[in-house]
């Protein structure tokens, strides 16, 4: 009952399992083109494509088809040890901007962030570190502070600012500065559940690289050169 | 730090980053294959299908991941200009149609709409010109008239006709004609919005293609025969 | 105004078009490596993945851009005749199972289970046989009986276990036992779109077979050895 598993080397000009990572396309309001950056310890997995001037820093996991498109705005930064689930989508507005450290950026992502399945990301926005951003969850035209908690199925948006450490319930519409300013603090299980994430997906960039690195078959089978 | 891109030819019969291209399978219900009808202009990207009796017309943008499936309601229609945005799933429910200009279709959406990234637009539904779809909305078993605009995370279904130019708010669950009718006009904003997306997206298939074109690698430079 | 269709055969080394279907990488949580067990009248779609200890049964239909990821909580099991729509997501977390006849799973998915468009299935969860799951709709860390239907941009969490043939209506956000059991019974309608949605489905797995199977090309042309 076991169906083959397809023997396909990863260094073959014609894998097919390789992500899609390329420059952005030539436009009216986007005249260079410019490579992704990535951090050769970063995974991407199949069926997933990042294209344009994205930064994808060290040990960051991204899981299959997610799309990460800075054809628009620009540029994305992705921090070391940040997570990003299956489904997942990163896009920008044309000329919306937020600031972070003297630099103007679409979407700034910190360090050791975790953007749960179907989560969309979309700039502009910045996410400090050890952001959690839940299952299906928007944050679109946002600052969220470090250490927030974003709840399944919520949108934050509207230019509201997350102060660091706040807790943003299930399915809430978080799109006045008002709204934002009466979020609690993170509970304590909820920073101990975000931990846990990360201890989990930190393992899997160097596991996933030794399972499909450049020495080895989809399979996981090593081969000789 | 920076990994090599790809370089892979875009008319090499083993070419991994083209949309898949099919007709639909023959089924008890649907015992003709048909194939999708691509005008030459329109761009789709990487790991985004398209099967069955679908007509993509003139400067059609569709971005990654996108499945468009007419394997079960048929056919569908998407109009000029239009642009489906990453992860936008089409379907149709079988035997469902709509009636538009003296003919039936599962999905018929018209020229410059735009479909967010995320929606869903399941047959039976009719999408008016310069309509805007918003994040993660659901077009199902509904009519909507041009201009109108859905925002983020609504849900429009159960045989309601949006009238032209009205406004659904966001996490709107329109199920009744009596909510439908009672939607106010799109605010100057959102329509101005809706305008800029088209402006952007409009330039994005020919740019595509001068990247990924006959004559491209996809790291977008050209290469000689 | 009609695009070339591309020929590829779907026995060749270099197609792309097949699914990626691999082994779980080893971690120090999961030191087994475990390849999905498939059996050979299920269907799985372009750009779609199956990782590690799943178990996927006689005619599943699996349509594109379908990650199913047991990497973490393992193992899956979906069973016989399930359909599980475009841009679903399977994942579990660590250590949490359920259980089921004896045995622990992370997921575990009953036979004529509808998965519909977009949904995110996430382990511990148990899906009883023929359940609905709509558009969009979570299941985490729940238990689901028998002829449950969910409906469309639901979620059902936190631990509650629905009885058998309940629904669960559009929106709805089940995380408390109280709130299960006041769901009421399915509805007559609820019931035979269901059944509909199955009778559809279940034609596929064998359709599509006959359409990419291993004598024909991605157009579905036989060829000749």
């Amino acid at each position: 009952m076991q169906e083959k598993v397809h023997f396909k080397t990863m260094e073959k000009d014609n894998d097919c399992y390789q992500p899609f990572i390329s420059a952005n396309p030539i436009t009216s309001f986007n005249k260079n083109q410019i490579y992704p950056n990535i951090d050769k310890t970063a995974y991407l997995s199949p069926f997933t494509s990042v294209i344009g001037d994205v930064t994808v820093s060290s040990n960051v996991f991204i899981a299959p088809n997610v799309s990460i498109r800075a054809d628009e705005g620009t540029p994305f930064v992705i921090g070391s040890n940040t997570n990003i689930q299956d489904h997942v989508v990163f896009h920008g507005l044309l000329n919306k901007l937020i600031s972070y450290a003297g630099k103007k950026y679409s979407i700034f992502v910190g360090n050791e962030v975790t953007i749960a399945h179907g989560a969309l990301i979309h700039g502009p926005c910045f996410i400090g570190d050890r952001v959690f951003v839940g299952f299906n969850s928007i944050v679109y035209n946002a600052l969220v502070g470090e250490g927030a908690f974003i709840s399944i199925n919520s949108v934050v948006t509207n230019g509201v600012r997350i102060a660091a450490n706040r807790f943003v319930p299930p399915g809430a519409h978080i799109d006045t500065q008002e709204k934002a300013d009466s979020l609690s603090q993170i509970p304590k299980e909820n920073k101990a559940f975000s931990q846990e994430v990360q201890r989990v997906n930190q393992e899997f960039p160097a596991s996933y690289h030794v399972h499909f690195g450049k020495k080895c078959c989809s399979c996981g089978i090593p081969y000789n050169d």
